[in-house]
């Protein structure tokens, strides 16, 4: 059953106090040369060196550490093939209770092993959304489990937006924080966080121009529907829920779009120059700093994630251009 | 010219008071997945995050400020077509001094305009040493400049040092520090850098198998000649001199040797599970250690560096397993 509250930004120092125990407290990254192709000072704040790889393990970490013993011995569920997947199965052997991960028969090997590999349990269905929905509503009858949604919850929009909350602790006088948007959970937990504790910073977000339809949305005025998805950064190819698009909608400044190529171009400048693995969703709002998109002085930066098939890189190798 | 004393224990404190306002103080990182599958605690100085991506700039910076006033002004020079060369060109920069490089006609055009970009000025020759040499010796001859070699230079050795002097300032407590070796620039500096902070520890190395010079000279107690050098590992071909022989043959306790599907499988869990990205030579002691080959319960490892062609990279990608 998902919460339907809308979070606030007491929820973010709660969530703050609850997970402390379990995530990482990441570094903020700085980079001469990112802040000179940027124009600004640029704060990174380095979830893709959060446990699981990916930001996600707060909001999951924070949903399964808010439930009653009772609730919790049911155990936790959700359909995902992202790094939630990931987070929910480790933060709920954390806990030590069970979880069921409904995933598409065509996600990879690498991810369902991943995920097993956590303890919990793959449950295998087709790929189009209605089936997802359905087993997940099947393994929920069936366990008495707690389901917890990717981003349309409470809970896990409080816990994602910790991450911001440490980086404001750390460098305080941001001018903006920017953060990818795909679902809006990151989005809308950052927002409350800055709600919270730096009022008078913009919140600013940037999407692939492939799957813009929170920028849409924004600019709208009216949730818009996702286009069929296509961009690789993969972390974001989910939409605006009711929640998060009020969220959204309330506390965002504005929210760029980049294309493939600038996504790319970003993430081969953060591995070559800065050294660290980030995944192409979390090289979105990197590419929107050196388009220049993002206006501001001091920008803090959520870095989402690092999750990156090797074998599957967005560039061409060697090997390949020879042929 | 190159001095031609040993630099000593005394020569590595030196240098860590001189290059300290002109390099990063660079992170240790600690992994709970290394630990596990090293069986031992593991604590990473990230050289692959010093300025140029490599330790390289640390003895490049040592012999540049080292130098007075009136030889500086003739400006430096050095054939390397690695690392060193980005960190010589850097280093004379800073001090706002000449460089000359001497790289072979087939060296990669990144690697180039790399130098370049540092305000150095790069000569042409044919990749053969012996042209390598001449090339130099004519460049120092027309200009004045003073020779830095790559590491057979007691200001680079004592500047390499510097690296373990700071892991040893934040993790005392190491039993074994270990390092790739391939001149031994960075083996004999952070020999000396023991011997100056933490007598008690070993140091060990570790060396792509199929370019073992260092190993077999350290066995045999003979320097060997290299091997025609084929690995992986483009920052380890180079072999001992007669300096860093008798320095390595005093101070190291080992050095154990890492085949070349031991070294990418190594660069991949430190991709992977650290999100960093380091070279194949900075990966060759992650290899030593997920493959058991040395002992101890608190491992420092200098990460070399983590310059990485990213269109090169020692993986199939998906697109090539296809064909």
């Amino acid at each position: 059953m998902t919460d339907d509250r809308d979070p606030t930004p007491d929820d973010v120092i709660a969530a703050a106090e609850r997970i402390a125990p379990f995530v990482h407290r990441t570094p903020v990254l700085t980079s001469r040369q990112l802040d000179e192709a940027a124009g600004a000072q640029v704060f990174l704040k380095g979830e893709h060196l959060q446990r699981v790889g990916a930001f996600k393990y707060r909001g999951a970490t924070n949903a399964v550490q808010s439930l009653t013993d009772d609730v919790a011995s049911c155990g936790v569920a959700a359909h995902s093939s992202g790094n939630h997947a990931q987070a929910l199965a480790l933060a709920a052997r954390t806990r030590g209770i069970p979880a069921w991960l409904v995933m598409p028969r065509t996600s990879s090997a690498a991810k369902r092993t991943a995920v097993e590999a956590y303890g919990a349990t793959v449950v295998e269905c087709d790929s189009i959304l209605t089936a997802r929905e359905e087993t997940l509503a099947q393994v929920l009858a069936d366990t008495g489990a707690t389901e917890v949604h990717p981003y349309d919850d409470p809970r896990v929009i409080a816990g994602a937006g910790t991450a911001a909350r440490e980086l404001l602790a750390e460098v305080p006088d941001l001018d903006v924080v920017l953060v990818p948007v795909g679902g809006g959970g990151l989005l809308s937990g950052t927002s409350l966080a800055v709600a919270a504790g730096r009022p008078s910073a913009q919140v600013w977000a940037a999407e692939p121009a492939l799957a813009d339809d929170a920028a849409r949305s924004l600019h709208t005025g009216v949730r818009q529907p996702p286009l069929p998805p296509t961009s690789i950064a993969d972390g974001l190819l989910t939409s605006l829920s009711d929640r998060t698009f009020r969220i959204v909608r309330d506390h965002v400044t504005d929210i760029v779009t980049v294309s493939e190529d600038e996504i790319v171009e970003a993430m081969r400048f953060v591995w070559t120059r800065l050294k660290q693995v980030v995944e192409p969703s979390g090289a979105v709002p990197i590419a929107a700093l050196l388009s220049g998109l993002v206006p501001g002085e001091r920008i803090g930066v959520i870095v989402s994630g690092g999750n990156v098939d090797l074998d599957a890189l967005p560039w061409r190798s060697a090997a390949e251009q020879r042929t």
